[in-house]
Parts: structure tokens; sequence; C-alpha cells
């Protein structure tokens, strides 16, 4: 046997939590430093896989091994193990490695017999408090380890109490509870059908058997598979058998739980309840009140003193907040248990700073403490938490764009921008949205839709603009001819009336909820800034817009990562022009269209680069297929359309039949349309090199475009639109005397791109992948058809970890990203690579891209502070490995 | 000077084509086997390179070089450059490496001027012949050096023939010819504004610049992109000049062209024609009609026997059927050209098997001058291709299973159901197919649908079953309510018209055309015989039916390499039970339907395994997504239905709405159906189970099934597919008491599939790589869509040398099938790995297949003969190299 089965508290290794599991791990600790834990010993998560590779039987010598320490119990104690005058009376608890809370049973007071209740009420003067203790451990001991249900032990007490005429379970005398005693020991026989066993060896052996046996009942296999506990964090739990201490043993005796600092603001100050005379289970049951614990400082000064002391002991000691349960028995003061406090974001900010600042932590152990998801509370208006808790959702949907938003629903595109311009807050209610309703996009505080994935063009334009956004609420039943949606509980919105939407979890409310308007805080702040500093990778925004870009800027991005250009042309006015341009005969008309497009463009360029002057802006030329800009064949005609403008629509309906495809995700977009409308790429090209020459004029000589092309398969695709870009800019040279230091790069987001990135290399000044696409294409997985189909049936059946789209494949589309990259360098010493799909902006997924080498991520504005702390946790634990 | 840029005809190798082009390596090649060649010499395609690279200049010295052996040339014909005795007359002939047909200049009687043609016609003591030989150089010198038109000669040709009242050419005398000279001289110094040139050197220096500068004529330029003809075979064209041989030197001349063996048959006579009394020219442009050459055994005896010397002679030299030229001079014979034979399927099979026979060639080098893709021919009913000489198409579309069929057209699927079963010949005429469009297709002679393409439905169900098919006829408006079609040419079509369509070439004509039907001959079967001994990998048949089975078979599959089970469902009566399984409101519904469908499952796997007994048989689980056997939501209801006929379908509809997809290519289809709907899959392993239970039962116990699970993307897949396979192998052991050699294994069509190819040969005995998808995904083209839309551009732009999704990719494509195949075989040795996409019936894919290795393709039964030979051909070029 290389480790024991079984150590005694000051024997056990703290760190060695997947053997001892975090409870017993924890006490090992906290005795070896010498704090006031009870005696004990931890039964190892070792001895619960051999339980089970037994076949559900106990390991060979185990219950002598721990007899033996049940033996150091005694001593240490004083007490004696089945003793009718000072019984040793021990708690037996589970503990995993992972932290499980509810999923796994505990017994106290075990040890107990008719014979002990009599001598520990004599030794402890307080008979009540004996029988007492007997009957939660006779309660304990039926249900975890006979099966007993609490209805029946509470039928039993509910009786006892009428009988008694007691309002309270403390309100019930010894006597009372001797009978209680009795009827909850017959109620164990009764189910177990044999006697309840008074022998002390008999109760720990079955109580172990139990608690190993509870690992693989249903509650705690399903919370595991909810919580993505898998065998490497956590394989079986171990046992923790702990003297008691009661926090039951009258006046100068309590229990409690708190924190060592405040979790919902990260304030310095112990945080938690207490309850004087009572045992743990009282305060998880809530059958009493807890006090506040800084009532304890006047109630107890002593033990609080004490708790203080341990709490910046622990602090100290593990270097994080810590969660404590504690229990004074009449004035002497245990410790029980100690795990890392789980907090809200703000706090983790906050406790982060001031740790390094207390020189408690350095700031690159602060970097990694964060959890960078939960930083997305910080930078959006919320949904008032109080407000929230009281209020039903009238739908749920699929939270798109984070941010809360309250409005007047609106169905109709152009009533949302009349009403937007007018100055009111609007939230566009749509089944769908395509580029043509973009103008309202605008407009409106919040997007609401019945359909579509997190990609649909509603999340992807809502994220990039910072706009709230929930889609795919499929319960919501919208009619936008009668101006109403009805939600599947029955709520119904008529046009006009105020909704409110949570973009973060998804929620849809009726009516106004309170919101809570972010807070960029100082100490938020000083954490990018510290994580700036530690990170390796750049980090860019992916924004289309001049306000997006400022934002990203403001946030930290070190430029734009990825610039859509089609969405420009989503904008009021553009959009005619634009599908004048897809409805031209001829290239001439084609030609006529896209010249005051190009000059609309211009502009548009001229301000985001003006923006982020100093930075560089990855501009990438028009992607979608032409009939995503164009009506859908099975919309209704626009109401009120008449005579020319009906005849119109029916054209451009007519065009989008025309050139809608079997599966546009692989159809004629991107680079494709580059090859067979040269004419529009040429334009999209000139008009960025316009801008930096009109940028040049106005003395901004440091922007910094770069023009990349999406979809790109081959090396031929990429020379032809290269030779475009080329004879534009010999054309920009001459026409405007100057240089420009404008570079062409492409995207990686065709697996053949990946495959052949060496000979791209030659082609392109840097290489950005778009792991969106390379991912669908990759699993050969449609996002939009997948999430609402069989990805879900997936993630249930374990055959994905998580959604692909959601954290990057590092087996499979990590492969080709990684083998890009080496091909890519090879042929061109250090060709700059990005990141622009959405995983850019999630921290597992940079953590990989950290690995592959990129030279940058690219993400939606609002992630980019997640992105900068992910970053930089991915350079501080590379640099630990 | 590496190389010489002047070879005289004894001094150049004969093998080296690119530096002298064809026919200037044949010319020397000849003169080195002693053969009558005119003394002449080739100016390499090097001094071509080199006229471009100096900016169209003649290298320097170069014109000294020729000049050198054009005093050569006066030596060993005694004959004087510009002499006015006995004038030395030149061809100069274009030629580059590979034969340009028709694109590339000549000119004949190089040499002469006034006081030459004096001499000439003394010599030759005919004055006419001289002349006429002026007047032929001064055309096509004027012609080819300064771009005179051909109508200007024309025109002067027919006054002077009008003058004289002359009927033909040949009637004008030497007064009318020498006047026709003049006037001939006076357009081209109207034309050039200069002065005709009399120095031969420089009428000789024109010339060769003349000939170089075609080179990059549009012509030239646009005849090589289409016909595929890149720098690396022909990179500039060499010049031949050639003292003359005089054909037209009156009697005792002639000129001609044959091949030495019949280029439609294939028999060993010498096949071709010959004029007397003329120029090549002259046989070129029409204006007289040779005569067959057996004629020239009676007329001109001596020089036949010549010929048919020559011919043997360069057949055993080149050991190939030869293409010729020759003249006689008053009696002397000289060979003018000599190129290998373009021939048709049946004569390139026949000579292959006749110079084995005759130990002319080996059966290595027999069957590597064979191009498989012209064995189609062989193996289908044809149009007769003199009776469709004569007819105008009615339409055209894209040709997607070959073979030609007439029969009535027939819109609805019931009434060509009906119909065929009365014995009728149907064209079933459709916008497109699906799946419950299937029981036409059995009763069809063949299909006709106005959408799609080479993977449509259609496409691909015809092809399965070997049937005649076009698709994507996109000039044909159908209208199925009016039971009518129109041409874009006008025809219109109704409902009973009788047509004939030709899939292999597209066409659709109006009534009945004469077809011929296949032979199999039996030297055909010689190749293939020694086809099949050659080749090293396997070939299988994709084949759905029993008799697709048996065809395949017979044309020498060495088993089945994908069988689609869902064709299956598509049979008559079979359908309504498949709906009615998707229909199912709960697992129990389809279970339900699913017994049923697995016992009529179960009968179609006996019947195939017992054809295909003995070779291997791979079974695809369900691939398509299941929207796909609904009706179209956008089709109008059948006519007719009423009351529950019409409620159902509307049900139906309502399920194919929900149903549908954005992108079915990456839907909801494949391994995730079987992940979702796992009772489908455990239905369809059963019924193979439960087919080779019953055949062994029956005595036959050679049977040889393999599943084979499509789409699967990972080993989690595969795994979760596994486990159904082995419960059921399990139960299905038990059951009848028997061991089953049923094997398990994958498609590799998904990206990550190939990229994860090493995990996933742990749980597969075998690999198929579905190139048809992985093509679609690497690329990320939808082939439906890019068909109709970017794909051709990008072939005329030369972005793609060939449709990825006829010949494979091998950069992209190839080099994940590589991987994939080392990753596998990596992780199990000699791991079977085939390949059955539509590139296991293509040439240059099969060749690539071969070279990564692969155990076998798979290719549809029309394309297994022409799969064994190039399977053939890989395997002795990879030898030979």
């Amino acid at each position: 046997m290389a480790k024991q089965d079984v150590y005694f508290f000051d024997e056990g290794d703290g760190s060695d939590r997947l053997l001892l599991g975090g409870k017993g791990a924890g006490l090992c600790e906290m005795t070896r430093l010498g704090l006031p834990v009870p005696p004990g010993f931890v039964i190892t998560t070792e001895a619960c896989r051999r339980y089970y590779a037994g076949g559900g039987k106990l390991p060979a010598g185990l219950m002598a091994r721990v007899r033996k320490n049940i033996a150091k119990l005694e001593k240490s104690t004083g007490k004696g193990w089945g003793s009718p005058d000072d019984p040793l009376l021990v708690s037996v608890r589970s503990g995993a490695a992972v932290s499980m809370p509810g999923m796994m049973d505990t017994i106290l007071n075990l040890g107990m017999d008719d014979r002990a209740a009599e001598g520990l009420a004599e030794k402890s003067g307080d008979a009540r408090f004996a029988w007492d203790s007997y009957r939660r451990f006779v309660q304990l001991f039926g249900k975890v380890v006979f099966g007993v249900g609490d209805s029946e032990f509470d039928g039993i007490l509910e009786e006892a109490k009428r009988k008694q005429r007691a309002a309270l379970d403390g309100d019930l005398g010894e006597g009372a509870l001797r009978e209680v005693v009795a009827r909850y020991k017959g109620a164990c026989e009764r189910k177990a059908g044999r006697p309840f066993p008074d022998d002390p060896d008999e109760q720990l052996e079955l109580a172990v058997m139990a608690v190993f046996g509870s690992w693989m009942g249903e509650r705690a296999v399903v919370y595991r598979e909810k919580n993505g506990i898998t065998r490497d964090v956590a394989d079986g739990t171990a046992v923790n058998v702990v003297a008691m201490a009661f926090g039951n043993m009258g006046r100068g005796s309590a229990t409690g739980v708190v924190f060592t600092r405040n979790p919902g603001d990260g304030s310095n100050r112990i945080f938690g309840d207490y309850l004087a005379n009572a045992q743990g289970e009282d305060v998880v049951a809530g059958t009493r009140t807890p006090k506040p614990v800084a009532l304890m400082k006047r109630e107890m000064p002593d033990a609080y003193a004490k708790l203080e002391r341990v709490c910046r002991r622990l602090e100290k000691h593990y270097r994080e907040p810590q969660d404590i349960e504690f229990t004074v028995e009449r004035g002497r003061f245990y410790l029980l248990q100690t795990r890392s406090a789980k907090m809200n974001a703000a706090a983790m900010v906050k406790t982060s700073v001031d740790m390094v600042r207390e020189r408690l932590v350095t700031r690159e152990r602060a970097l990694r403490r964060i959890r960078p998801e939960l930083l997305e509370q910080l930078l959006h208006e919320t949904i008032d938490p109080k407000a929230a808790a009281r209020l039903e959702p009238a739908a749920r949907g699929i939270a798109a764009s984070p941010g809360a938003a309250s409005g007047v629903a609106v169905f109709d595109v152009g009533r949302a921008v009349r009403m937007g311009e007018d100055g009111g807050s609007v939230i566009l209610v749509r089944e769908e949205t395509k580029p043509e309703d973009v103008p309202a996009f605008f407009a409106s505080a919040g997007i609401l839709t019945s359909r579509g994935g997190k990609t649909s063009h509603a999340a992807v334009v809502a994220r990039g603009m910072g706009k709230p956004c929930i889609v795919g609420a499929a319960e919501l039943s919208i009619s936008r001819k009668e101006g109403r949606f009805a939600a599947a509980g029955g709520a119904v919105v008529r046009e006009g009336d105020v909704i409110t939407i949570d973009g973060s979890s998804g929620r849809v409310y009726a009516g106004k909820v309170p919101t809570a308007k972010p807070r960029m805080t100082r100490d938020f702040g000083t954490i990018l800034e510290w994580a700036r500093g530690a990170k390796r990778i750049g980090v860019r925004a992916n924004a289309d817009t001049p306000e997006a870009a400022a934002l990203a800027r403001r946030y930290g991005a070190e430029g734009i990562g990825l610039c859509r250009t089609e969405r420009m042309f989503g904008a009021e006015g553009r959009q005619e022009l634009f599908v004048s341009m897809i409805m031209a005969r001829d290239e001439g008309e084609r030609r006529a269209a896209l010249e005051k497009l190009g000059r609309l463009q211009k502009g548009d360029f001229v301000k985001i680069l003006g923006r982020m002057r100093g930075l560089p802006v990855t501009i990438r030329l028009l992607d979608p297929p032409l009939h995503e800009f164009l009506p859908n064949p099975s919309d209704p005609p626009p109401p009120g359309a008449k005579g020319g403008a009906r005849r119109l629509h029916q054209l451009r309906l007519e065009r989008a039949r025309e050139l809608a495809e079997v599966n546009p995700m692989m159809g004629h977009r991107g680079v494709r349309l580059g090859v067979t409308y040269p004419e529009i790429y040429e334009m999209q090209i000139g008009a960025v090199f316009e801008a930096a020459a009109e940028l040049a004029r106005r003395g901004v000589g440091d922007a910094v475009p770069q023009i990349m092309i999406p979809q790109v398969a081959s090396i031929e695709e990429l020379e032809y639109v290269r030779g475009i870009y080329e004879r534009v800019r010999d054309r920009m040279r001459e026409k405007h005397r100057m240089r420009f230091g404008i570079s062409f790069g492409t995207m990686i987001e065709v697996v053949r791109a990946a495959v052949t990135a060496g000979r791209l290399a030659g082609a392109a000044e840097f290489f950005s992948f778009g792991t969106n696409d390379l991912t669908q294409a990759t699993f050969s997985f449609s996002r939009e058809d997948a999430e609402g189909t069989f990805l879900p049936e997936y993630l249930d059946k374990e055959l994905l970890r998580s959604s692909p789209f959601q954290s990057i494949d590092a087996d499979g589309v990590g492969a080709l990203v990684r083998s890009g990259i080496a091909a890519g360098r090879a042929a061109k010493a250090g060709l700059e690579v990005g990141v622009c799909g959405e995983h850019g902006g999630d921290p597992r997924s940079i953590r990989f891209f950290h690995d592959a080498g990129v030279s940058y991520v690219s993400a939606s504005p609002h992630r980019i502070p997640i992105a900068i702390v992910a970053a930089a946790q991915a350079a501080i634990s590379r640099k630990g490995a």
C-alpha cells in the first residue's frame, strides 16, 4: 500500500485535496498550523475507490485502522468510545476534492446510545442537551444509513410538540425528547428490519459505508454531470471523522459560518452569521434566524476575538479570503471547516487589489484568482437582482448580448427608427432580423427576436454595437401584422407596451424593471492595468462603428481586429443604395451605385481610423451573400406599400429567390463575391486608401488600416484580390502623391486556408483566424441548425464537454490553428497572426491561443476586459509551467 | 549557351518535344531513322522564349545560325537560296510541344520571287505549277506576316476566275496566275505600307517573327486556356523550316493524311485520304474532295507500298498508331509529319490488345495508353452520333448519369409509377426530386430535372441505379400543374410526348432519337483482365440495390464500398412507413414503425449480400436529414388530395417546416441522427445482423457485411454508436447462437474526422473517405450552390484548374486524406482505408489515392471499368517512377 487510507489530522498533507478531499485537507492543514480544530481523522478517497473496486465492500483492514485512530481520539480528548460516563462522540462527514454543496451526507453525535446519553447528561449537567443530541444523531443516522424519510421524523417531532404544546423544538423537555428518541429508533427499525445499532463500531462502519455509497447516489451523479465534475478533479469521497464540538451546549456555546471578507463588495471585514446554542444543522435548516456575526463582538467578545485572529491567520496562510465554519463550546472556540470564499465580480476585483496592497499576494497571484467571465457583470447595466427575484419573466430566450434595457416594444423597423429619433427608448421585437433591419438597431435600446442562435444576424449586430439582445425566444409568438406578441405563459404585449430585456440572462419582463448602472471602479482599472502589464498577446476589438471603436478603446483595446464593412451598408439611407447595387442589371449600373457607396464608406473609415489613430484597424471586405440584404422571400410585403413601391418589392423578392442558396454558409460569399464581382472589392479597397489619404491631409498620419479578405480557400483567390489591391494602391500613390502603409492579409476561416497556410503566407502580410466559421467547417456543424437540434443532446450525452462555438475545440479546430500558424510563420518569419472569432473573448480559448502563439485576439468591446485578464492569466500560468 | 537554338533534322533529339515542339521532334526522329523526310531544321521553343524575354526581338545571332542551316539545306538539296535557276523553297511551320490544331500558322513555298518563279517554271517544265506555288506563297505570307484577310485574296481570285470563266482554281492558266500574284502583292503592300519582300532572308526573318508572335495571339491564348495547356507542358512554339516537297507537281504527285490503324474501330489497316496533284492546304481547305487512301494502292502502287512500309516502321518505332502527313513529288515519297493517333474508345481498346498480340508493346504499355474516361462510351446505350448531328437539342442540362433513353415525358410520380408498371418507357421530368419521388425512379427509363447539380438528389440516385439522368436544365420551364414544359428555344413538350435524353452529353431532344446499344467486346474484357492483374488497390462499387450490385459484379467490382441504406426507404410502400417513423409523436410510435422498416431492410440486405457473396459490402447507416423525406414546404398539395389525405399532407408540411434547416449539408444528419434517434441506428444495425443470420441459415456463410457510420466528427460520437453496435451484436450472438464477422467502421468525410483520425482508429475496423463532403467542408463550397454561381467563373479565371468535385484537390483535401491515412495506420497497423466519394471513379483522383496508399476506391457501377484501368495505370506508373 503506497499511501495510508486513514490519516489523523496531524498526519495528512493539507495540499493533497485529491486524496483527503477538500474538507479533510483543510482540517489537516489547520491542525498543522496549530489552529483550534477538534481532533479527528480522514478516511481517504482512495479507500472509497477501493470500496467500489471491491464491489461495495470496505477495504480489508480498514475498520481496524479506523479503530486505531479512534483510540488516538480517545487519548487526545480524554473521552471513551462507547463509554457510559464520558462518551466520545464524533461527526461523520463526506468531503470530496471538489465541493458539492448539499449533495453528500453528514451524521452528528455518532457513538451515542441510551447509556452514553445518560453519561453525557451527567457530565454536561444538561440532560436536555444530551437527549437532544441523541435525537439529532438518530435522525441523521436513520436518514443516511437506513434511508428513513425526513417527513417521518418530522411527523414524530410535531406530534410530540403538539402533545407538549411546545412551539419550538427547543421547548421540548428531556422527557419528551426521550420519547422522541425511542419513536425515532422505532421508525428506523421498521424501515431497516433490524434493531437500531447501539455499538459505536457498528454505527461507524455503517456510516462510512453509507457515505461511500452516497458518492454514486443518483443525486450526486447528476450534480457532477451538471457541474462538469469529472474523475480527474474528484474521484470518490473522503470521510471525515471528527470529535464533536457542541455549539448547542447552552450559554457560551454557538455555531456560525463566516467569510473572512465581504463576498458582496469585497470589503475587508468578517461577514456572516452565527446562532447561539445551536448545532450547525440549525443554521442550514433555517428553523432559527441567525444573527449577523458583528453582533457576536458584543455578545461573545472573547470568541469573536479568536474568530478574528483565525480569519487573519487563515487568509495569510491560504492567501485567499476564506469561507469558514466554527463552533464555540462553552466558550471554547473550534474551527470545523475552511475553504476559499466564492464572491461576485466586484468583491473579486476589490479583494485582489486590497490583498496586493496588504502584501498578502503578488500581482500575479491577484490576477490569477480572478474569474474573467464574471467581469462582464461590471460593464453593463444590470437588472436589479432584488427586483428580478420578485418577478416572473414573461419569457426566456438566448442571452445574446449582455446588458439590460427597458423600452417600448416596437415591431416595425420604420416605426422604431422614428421613435428612436424622437428620443424614445425602443425595444425592437422581431422574429428574426436581416441587414435591411439594421437602421432600427441604431435607434433601439435593445433587440428581442424569437428565432436564431448566438450567431444569428441580430445577435452579431447587437454585440458589435454593444446593445442588449435576446434571440431565439421560441416561446414568443410574434404577430407583426397585429403588432403584438404572446408569451407561452399567456402574457400578451402590444406595440407600445413597455418591456425590459436582460441580455445577460435571456429573460424578458413585461413592464419596466429597475436596473443598476455599471460601475467601472478604480480597483477594476487597477486590475486591468496590471493585466495589461502581464499579458503577452495583443487584445483588439471587433467593432464596426465609430461608437463601438471608442468604447473598445476606453476598455483598453489595442486596435480593431475585425471591422465588418457590410454593417456600414445597413445604416439608414445606404441600404437602398446597396440593394440597388445588387439589383443592377449590368456592371455599369453596379459601378454607379458602388461609387456612391464608396464615398460613404470612405467617410466611415475616416471616422473609425480617426478614433483608433495609432492603433491597427483590420477592415474586412464584404462577407455575407448578397441575398442577405434582400427581403426574405417568405416575408409579407411591407405594410402600406402600393404601386411602384410594391412592384419594386416584388422585383427584389424575385432577385432574392434567384440568389437563394441551399447552404448559404458555404455559398456565394466572401472572396467568392470578390472574384465574381471584383468591382465591389475594388470600391472597398479604394475607400480605405481614400480614407487614409484624407486623414493624412488632415494631419493624421498615424492611421493604421489593414485590409482583410474573408473566406479565402486558396492562394489563387488571394492573389487575384491582391492584384486588385496592388492596382488600386498604385493608382492611389499616383493620385495622392503619397506612400501608404496599408497592409493586406487574409482570414483563415476555411479549412483549406488552414491546410495551405504556408502558401497563403506568400501573398499575405497577416493572418486572422475566423474560428466561428472554421469551427463550423471542421465539425460540419451548421451553428444555426446545431444549437436548436442536436447540440444540446451532445452536451447532455457528454459527447462534447462544451459547445465548440463557445470554447475552442483544441483537438480538431485547434490542431488546424496550430499547424496553420506554424506553416505561415515557416514561410514568413514573424507573420502577424490574429484571432477574430468569438473565441477571442472566451478565457479558456484565449489560454489556448496564447499557447499557440497568436499575436493578438479580437473580441466584442464588452469582452475586452475579460480578454485582457484572461490573456494575462495565460501568460502567468505559462510562466509558472 | 547550353543548347543550340537551331537544329538541323539530323542533329535534334527526337525525344525532346519541349525544346523542338511535337512536329520538330517527329521530323528529327524520322530523319534519324532514315525515313524519307525532306531536309530541314528546327528553330527551338527556347528561341521563342528568348524572343519574348527580349520584348519581341529575335535573339542575337539567330538569323546568322539560321542562314548556316539554309546553307546546309542548299547543299543537301542541290538547290540555291534565292537562285533564279533552281530556287530552294521552304515551308515555315509552327510546332509547339502540345498540338494546337488550327491555332498556329504555316507558310509554304517561301524563298519565292518573280525570278525564282521563272526558274521553277523552267526547271519543272510546268509554268502553271510554278506560278500557282508563287500565288500560294504570297497569300500565306501576306496573311501570316502582314495580317491581310483571306477574303481579300479570295476576292481577287474569284475575279480572275470570272474573267477567265474558270470554274476551279486549277482551271486558271499561267497568265491569269501571274496577274493574280501581282494583285496579291498589291494587296499586301497596301496593308503593310511597304513593298513585298523579294529577298528570301528577309522573307524568312519576317516569317519566323510572325510565327513566334502568333504564340501569344488571342486565338492561341484562348485555345490554351480552354484546353488546360499550361507552361509546364508547352511554353513557346518552335519553327520548322523544311525544304518543299511538291505534291502539286502534276502527275505522280499527291499529298495525304493517314492513320496507321483505323481510329474508329482500331482495325489494323491504313486509314485516311489523299489528293493527287495537290498541296497540303488543299486537303485542309476542303476545296477538293480527297479519296480514300485504299484507292492509292491501285493508282500509285509504288508510293502506296512505301507508305505501308513507313507506317509499319513508325508504329514499330513509336509503339503507338500514328497520324501522318505525306507528300509524293513526281513519284518520290516524303513524310512531312508524324504524331500519335487520336482514337475513340473502341479503337483504343482493340489496338491495345492487338499490339500486345503483335508483340509491339507490353501489356503494361498497352494499359497505359488507354484514356480511361473514354471507356464509359462502351458501357451505355448511346445516341446514334449520325442522328444526333442532324438534330438540334431542345435543351441542354448537366450530364449527371450517362446513357441515352427515350420515353414518354411524365411529370407526376404516381403516374410515372403506373405507366412504368404497365411496361411503358417513361422519362420522369421534375424541377427537382426528393426521396419521396424515388418510386418513380424505379419505374422510369431516365430522369430529367431543371434544377440541381451533379450531387443533387436526382443525380445521385440515378447514378446509383445506373439510369440516364440530366439535371439542372435551367432553360426548361416546367409546369407540373399544366403537365408541360417549355424550352428556352421555344419547344413545348406536353405530358405524354416522347422525348430522348442523353445523360452523357446533357442534351434533351424532342421525339425519339435512334440509339446504339453498348458492346462489351472481348477485347474490352481482355483489357480489364490485364488491368485487374496490374492494379494494386481494390475497386468496389457504390450500389444500393440488388440490381446495381449485380451490374457492379459483372463489371468486375470487388465488393460494394458504399451501400446507402436510405435509398431503400424510397421504394414503393416503404416511404409511407419511413415518413410515419418521422412523424411519430414519441419513441414508442417511432419504434413500432422502425420494427417494420427493419424487417424490410433485412430483406434488402439479404438480397444484396447474397449477390455479393464472398465480397465485402459496406453498409452506410442513415445519412440525410429527415426533412428530405418530407414534402417540400414550397410544393403544392398533391392533386386531388382531400379530407384526411389533405390534413395528413398539412401535418407533414408542418413537420417539414419544423425540421427545415439553414444549412442542411451541415445540419442534423448522419451520426447526429444516430445520436439523437439511437433507435434508428439500432434498427439498421439489427437488420444487418439478422440478414447475416438468415443467409447463414440458408448456407451462405461467406457474406461479408461491414457497418459504416456517416458524418462522424469525433471519437465520442463513434464510441456512442459503437456501443449500440456492440449491444446489438451481443444480443444477436445470444439469439442466433452464432458468431458474426461484421466489422464496424467510420466514414472520414468531416474535416475533424480527418484531423483526429488517429483517435478514431481506436474504435473503427476500417475508414472510408467520403471525399464529396470532405471537399465541400474543406473549401467551404456548397457544391449545389457553387456549380450554378461562382464555380464556372473560378474555372474561367483559372483560380481552379478543374472542379475539385471532379478531381481531388491534392493540396487541400488530399493533404487531409494523406494525414488521415497516416494517423489511422499509425494507431492501427494495416487499417483498411477506402474512398467512396465520386472521386473514386475519376482517373486522376485514383492515381492520387493509389499514391496515398488507400486499400480500395469505390465508384458508381458504370465507372468500375474506368476505375480498374486507372488503378492499373497508377500502379504501372508508380512502378516506372
